[in-house]
């Protein structure tokens, strides 16, 4: 089969010919027929410190966002049939840690990640844990499909506490921030502010339902917010920029006894001002990873029925898998919405 | 002044003139112009078992829900001032008993209720203490500022707890169950199911947000509910009702581990199953009553600065005082929304 | 094998020889060596309108709380090995609905429990599912380990919200609620109230830790716990006895703003006053079933390391199977605390 | 009167004589009996980084951890009277802002602190606002009733969310530490850690109930804590040591999906590592100041009322008010539990 392959420790990976993949009794195999592309998928590519940390395995298929038909079932398979239309979840749990036992598997003491240690969604074909396949409504598009986990991630974000009847600002407006906007639209969030530094993704923000888009680069985010709050500061932050400086903006702009959730991961360690923004704040924290399984999930799909949440606007691009280079250039310029893999 | 007097223990109320009410040193004293009438003051007009069980003093002058222009305060009265436009709260806490003390208030050991317990403001005029007076934006209008204190209710049972991405089902379609409604859309509910015995209801209900009504006489409930939701039931009954009958029909399509609000008040002790319809299905309950002092309000005037939740549809008409006896007749019959009285 | 059977659709059960259980890929084979009787076990035996509502099929091996070793694993087991020694979790979930996976697996829609639906723990070998196997520290005796299940119940029921820094009136001294009794005492209750109609059980509620016991039939229970409480009333009111008066008692008694544990499994329907005991209270309820599949259990675990929880004095006597109806009579007369069976 | 009085903006404090505080129409005279000495009165008195942030007004009286006797009234105080016996909560809420409205005083918007903004305790007498004076039970010694306030911080960092049934560490064993182990080890945690760098307060952390002490200078705290928790780590943290990197230890050990209640305050702005102890982790963080008021308070009046938790060894010295300087030289040592300032 035909995958993305990741096979030196430098820039670059390449199309190639590839055996299909194994599929062992828990497993079921899909036929990719959408992927999208992650920022963890451009730090693979680039080989960054990041892709160095994680203890990326090579030669590597990364890719981890896609949907797909299946088409094999291993023997221990119990739910997933041959012909199901799935998703993928990333996340790969043990099933038998304490936080797995708990409720907690998307926070498992031994997570291995698609794409990331074990062969992914750049291919014509993916083997995934029955576990991780998520049954997709027939009539679904595979598009829409592919960008239900990162669409996973900003559910997780901002309903991790109470949202509705509140304001809240969202730093940084790539896909999965878009995505938060429109959630927080959707779910009665009284005054909704988009802040990003690219003017093209503050447009994507207007169209996702935010009210107020600020350019952090050319506008005083801090004057800006505390104007439009009567000077008290937003209830919730939502941060997914993972830029060290926005995070502390983001602190100084919250009022007191507001809610955080922290998502974006910043490349290095962030110093924060605990005392003024936390500690005399009365500031709750929540980090942000991945998605419940899977609470997270069936509120996706109760959301996506109802009718009253279109993703469709943060889906800019779409690629074959030859374009897979030029997707990616696309997708370093930080200026466009989610880039889909055709395969 | 002009004042609704209840006079006597039987039927009926008079409209009188009366000397203006006196203003204590905490208190504020509002020429009313907006009033509206709640189901209390059905049942203190008709003296039903409820006007005799909360001891409602003979004369008074009834009605609790209003707004106007405060033209005149005590010595003590610090934040409010002459000019500015209010909606009253209903409920005087004492301020000084462990709930009050607890950010309790609402929930006062020693509450007293306007045009309960004290005059009320089926008049041209009603003194109440500052901490009653809720001061709105001065370009509000008077029929909207009268709706606040029955749609803070509402605000009170939708969200107390989680709501948005959630299903929920609302029984009871009076003018607190519709703003309910109204409120349930704005916030995100994926599936909003209205439930009420009144046709012209269930068409305000359809006007407010519901995707789906339910005339209980009928319909089958209960079947209808479990086919909306793949056999599991609801995530969240907010109980508007008041009737037995439907607080069971509720429990019973309520989802294990759903959340209640109960908030309809019944005339009568209520056989509950408890077993099977909250221990085996590890409900949640909530008793909601009044308004939170003054998170609820706060989050009113945001959801109201929103620009995203109209509460007209729900106002249907409109009376002069004189022409009180007749607004009391019409909301008699339950098949409006709410009734205001233009003092 | 030696099983206590239950045969015909009236009062009884006998002593028998059976074939040991079959042991199905996913299970494990436990040689029971110590059980535990429950009221539920009560009700199989004395064929009450209970036993006959949860459809119990005969013949039938009730029982339910147990512990012993695991002799043998079937081929799909990963996790329990030959010689461990294990608890059984009464409740077998199916895994694979909405409740399951969200993380609710005690309220599984497909619920199946042992020795009511399935054959149980009176018998010397008794096979479960391995979700249903928690090991157990080796050195543990069998007598604790009999006792996990019913002590999970009260562990959930007790930290299903803040407990610490509150007071606490336990209704119902029967083994669960001696239990709830020690936890409550363990976890920083401030006030700790036990109220039952039988003097054996408050004088072991006292050795479990309650400050103040009342004897309800004796003594004017609504009196003596305002008084305690400054006329404010309990912070949380945890249910055990399933009686509708003591119910309705406990809600008297509640402090405006308090929580509820229902767990107590009345034989009817309970008439409420909702007006008073839940909306204008404010009250918050939970309803409490079985143990969370696993937290409860991992807490559980935490406490008995911890040393500073014994359970002992709750398990007042011990029979051997062959005294299997002595045990039961023993138990029907509510003046023990948890009897066991040594098989 | 007698009081300490910070003149200059230099190291030191003196004992002097000035005139009696003013009371003002909403303030209640306090004739001081026992103060305490908190962190701040050393920066104060020593006049470092933080003190000059704080914009302490000189000349000024510090101090404001105390108890003492009501001996004059204002004259629109309505619920303290002369004769009564109180301790003084240092926050002094604005009561009108958008926080003192929603039930969150103790993060005032425009909170003034007794001792650093206004006239303190270390003197014969203050004047507090009628809303700081908490009435203490008539029979409670001086010194408890001046350890109030500190320990209400502890009660706030404990209380904030579950934490019986849960393991905790606690960083940092100066007075507010020392309460926290005592308030955990009241609370049912079942494994308990405090960690500092001064043996005598470590010691003084067992008889206060910890049941693993671990020198930080000495021990490796990481290795130790994961070997205790079985490589899990713990769910509480309760940071109170205020050190950066004591900060990202107690991060290190916490356990995925835990909760922390940061409240010692930095000197600095603190790097953290985001990505893998709050984001990956899932953590949840509550920063911690002052004391809800008044949950706090009654909290911790019904927990000393418990008669289940001593805090009386926290208290290792007491001077008089000559040997100011003498005790304050004692607290800057750390390695003494609470220091007492008789009046």
């Amino acid at each position: 089969m035909k995958a993305i392959v990741k096979e030196k420790e430098r820039v670059g990976a390449s199309l190639k010919d590839v055996p299909r993949p194994e599929v062992k009794p828990g497993d079921v195999l899909v036929r990719v027929e959408t992927a999208a592309i992650c920022g963890t998928d451009i730090h693979i590519y680039n080989w960054t410190q990041y892709a160095k940390n994680v203890n990326v395995p090579l030669p590597l298929i990364f890719g981890h966002e896609f949907s797909g038909e299946v088409v094999e079932i291993g023997r221990n398979v119990s739910q997933i049939k041959v012909g199901d239309i799935v998703a993928g979840e990333t996340h790969i749990p043990c099933g038998m840690c304490y936080q797995c036992r708990i409720g907690n598997q998307h926070i498992c003491q031994n997570m291995k990640i698609l794409g990331i240690h074990v062969n992914g969604a750049f291919a014509e074909y993916v083997a995934i844990p029955e576990v991780c396949a998520w049954k997709l409504p027939s009539n679904l598009s595979f598009d829409i499909g592919a960008i239900y986990e990162a669409l996973g991630v900003a559910v997780h974000a901002i309903f991790v506490d109470n949202i509705a009847g509140k304001s809240a600002v969202i730093f940084g407006c790539g896909p999965i921030g878009l995505f938060a906007i429109g959630l927080a639209n959707f779910s009665g969030v009284t005054q909704l502010i988009a802040v990003d530094v690219i003017e093209e993704r503050l447009n994507l923000a207007k169209k996702m339902g935010a009210r107020i888009t600020i350019n952090a680069e050319r506008e005083k985010v801090e004057e800006k917010v505390l104007n439009l709050t009567r000077g008290i500061g937003v209830d919730v932050l939502i941060e997914l920029s993972g830029s060290p400086s926005a995070i502390r903006q983001g602190f100084n702009i919250l009022r007191k006894g507001g809610r955080v959730s922290l998502v974006g991961l910043p490349s290095s360690r962030v110093e924060l001002d605990l005392v003024n923004n936390v500690i005399y704040k009365g500031a709750k924290i929540y980090g942000i990873t991945g998605r419940e399984m899977f609470s997270t999930w069936y509120k996706m799909r109760a959301i996506m029925e109802s009718g009253k949440f279109d993703p469709r606007p943060v889906i800019t691009d779409k690629f074959n898998l030859s374009e897979f280079q030029k997707a990616i250039k696309l997708a370093e310029t930080c200026t466009r919405g989610k880039i889909l893999i055709k395969i």
